[in-house]
């Protein structure tokens, strides 16, 4: 491992090089136009394995963004982990709140800064850098080693969850191993073993047939942004708790081991409403925030829509309002039921005056991963020898969804080693990522690799 | 009156063809951008008024856009009457739904197709061209002309309020005459006596300083949008009643006398729904649409924005959330109040956990006009002169705030003598203008200058 760990050292600079080569490469997975770089990012990211002595290295095309994959399976009888990525990234908007050009990446206080950079390209390249590190320093690894990175991660990884259906002898494994969660805090090393699901909805409320005079015929017709308005606050009750009905049935009830647990975890609600600039934290009533974030179902509308869309007074009444709503699932919540429940409340609620469309965009269940599993204790004891720390285990708020397809389909465990921080923008403006944390993921990977080994 | 109806009829086609060259003239007032055709578009109107013979063209620069002035008072003894309009338009999103170019005008149907065409400009240049007329066939006018023609109707007039104020005497007359409401329905010669008022609003809510994640996020913050859509879901009660305390206080109730007139006008709620492609109309309960329509206060959401712009799905909970509000009010009812009252409930029903920012855009006073003055009268007689049918009352539920300012500091009545149609899709796509009531309508302004003037 010294080896490992002095070419580590020794290349540092030149994998932070390459992360900037990789953050350049403006991947955004939700819009169209950008599909070539999506193409490209996936021949970068190929290159990148080849380069880590990878035998055999593909890029599948699909139906949406490439996949990319990468074997090396020369320690028969050793077991065999799958380290998981995306390479597609978050739109860039509002791009005016950057400082930075969101695709010229910059490292200043000890960050580097870039769409992408925390979520999940500087997370995943720890991991291909690891593997680097032993074929280059040791002659090779002393497991096997597949990778699986994919293009669409921030769109529902449709194609990925397709691919795994169909290839799943390919990617079998012992554990799927990913970075793509956070550290519960600053140089705490930490490993995530809850997930919230997704359930993201689309609707459209429809009045009048075109947009009309709000003097002429004001007070004669339904507004759709008003009625869409009405609705929407009809999605929760008084005590902040959504409102459809059911949606709560499926909900397993925390256990008084992890609410002991999280109420050890050094955390001021304070002082992260203070971060966030609001005066008071928002919410379902009877539960902590940590609570609330890890283990409880929430709804947020994440765009709204109608009406005039220039500058100064128009007086119109639109013909047409629409919002996006998704809905964080915990276990053991159902996307498809949950949206089921969703579409058949909100169409109840709709007054007659309008139309109403309710369009499921996607989703993804819940998951929680065993604490005494193998693959979890090692990761646990990897981390705590990079970072010098005792690790912490945490659930997450997010979702990725194709890890739940991954722990059911391949039957293995899943080991998330978030490596980044809630407070590092990812999906908003001025995304980064701690150096210090990029370095100690590859330790802790090294690490893994080496210990999971012995199994 | 027979040569002056004689050139009409022989140089109609022309003044449909210079009528086509205004609505060339892309003058949207609210668009900083479009600028440029705001001052192409007065110095157009000012040629025009010199071409129909106005002894004294003036264009005033202003603050904003600037105002046409025309006058000839070659009648020393006679009645003056001052004749207002607009050359400023709506803006045309969303400009895909148009059939065609909103700026260049194309006829058929008997219909002028373009923005601008009913709202103001067709409506503004049937009284140029009746003055035209007058000149070129039989000398000049039997009574004295102002015109006076503003470029910011459709965003408060505010700068036509101020140059009233600083020119009453310039301005004062004995009637002032305007085109730009509309007829109670096709081929009906209209008066109409009522207008109601404006106060729009812009509110801003937010939440979090920058935009989150929701997975990591959501659950811990209030979302903007949410609230937003809660506060907007509190404007109203379940009776569609505006919520706002003390919002009523000051209606004017509608007395027997026009409940009766207005029963007695040939109006269909159901074909009016059908027409609007909706089920079911909306509003106050207890009052016919067109009660509602013309009689009471109301309020309308017209525009709402918050979170992600592009198409797909993107997971935040946005930092802000906006909408511009808009109420229209009725006798007497006085817009900075209903501001004041409006931003005061806006605020109080604001939680802790957001912040808000409440905003008055513009706003205009309702007004009722007297329907025993001899220019009402005499413009009700001829209309009918011109259409051949019994011209009727009614009151309108769009506001031209400056109509209220004339009355008041001119102490001047105003005759609203409109040529439109609810129909011909003012502030929408496809606006347009119906050519037999822009013909009869050039009648109907040359009956009224050659019947004001026997006063």
């Amino acid at each position: 491992m010294e080896k490992v760990i002095g070419y580590i050292t020794e290349n540092y600079d030149r994998y932070l090089s390459e992360l900037q080569d990789f953050l350049r490469i403006p991947s955004i997975s939700t819009l169209p136009e950008n599909n070539v770089y999506m193409s490209q990012c996936a021949k970068f990211i190929a290159e990148k394995l080849r380069a880590a002595n990878m035998s055999k290295v593909e890029v599948f095309q699909t139906e949406g963004h490439p996949i990319v994959y990468g074997e090396w399976l020369g320690a028969p009888g050793k077991p065999t982990i799958l380290i998981y990525g995306h390479y597609d990234v978050q739109p860039v908007d509002p791009v005016e709140l950057w400082d930075n050009h969101p695709f010229e990446p910059v490292i200043y206080d000890d960050k580097i800064w870039a769409r992408g950079a925390t979520d999940d390209k500087g997370q995943l390249f720890v991991h291909i850098k690891s593997v680097e590190a032993f074929f280059k320093s040791n002659g090779c690894p002393p497991l096997n080693i597949k990778f699986i990175i994919e293009g669409e991660e921030e769109i529902g990884s449709e194609n990925l969850t397709k691919f795994l259906n169909l290839n799943r002898n390919m990617l079998k494994c012992d554990a799927v191993l990913l970075s793509d969660t956070s550290l519960f805090d600053k140089g705490i090393p930490t490993i995530t073993y809850g997930l919230r699901g997704l359930c993201y909805m689309e609707v459209e409320v429809t009045g009048p047939n075109r947009d009309l005079h709000s003097g002429s015929f004001g007070g004669a017709v339904a507004n759709p942004i008003n009625i869409l308005a009405q609705m929407i606050s009809k999605l929760h009750d008084n005590n902040g708790m959504v409102a459809i009905p059911d949606f709560y049935k499926d909900v397993l009830p925390l256990t008084d081991k992890e609410i002991n647990s999280f109420k050890k975890l050094k955390f001021s609600e304070k002082l992260y409403a203070k971060n966030l600039g609001v005066a008071e934290l928002g919410g379902e009533k009877g539960f902590t925030a940590l609570e609330r974030i890890w283990t409880r179902p929430t709804l947020d509308c994440n765009s709204i829509s109608g009406g005039f869309k220039g500058a100064g007074a128009k007086t119109i009444i639109p013909s047409k309002a629409s919002a996006k709503i998704s809905m964080r699932l915990v276990p053991n919540q159902a996307p498809k039921k949950t949206a089921k429940l969703f579409t058949k409340y909100f169409q109840s609620i709709a007054p007659k005056s309008v139309k109403v469309t309710v369009k499921e965009l996607h989703g993804g269940h819940p998951v929680i991963m065993p604490l005494d599993h193998k693959a979890t204790i090692v990761a646990a004891n990897a981390m705590q020898k990079a970072f010098g720390k005792k690790t912490v285990f945490m659930r997450e708020g997010g979702s990725i969804p194709i890890i739940v397809d991954f722990v059911k389909k391949l039957k293995a465990p899943a080991v998330l080693m978030g490596l980044g921080l809630d407070s590092e923008n990812l999906h908003s403006p001025n995304e980064h990522f701690d150096l210090n944390h990029f370095k100690l993921g590859i330790l802790s990977s090294a690490y893994f690799i080496q210990e999971f080994s012995g199994k």
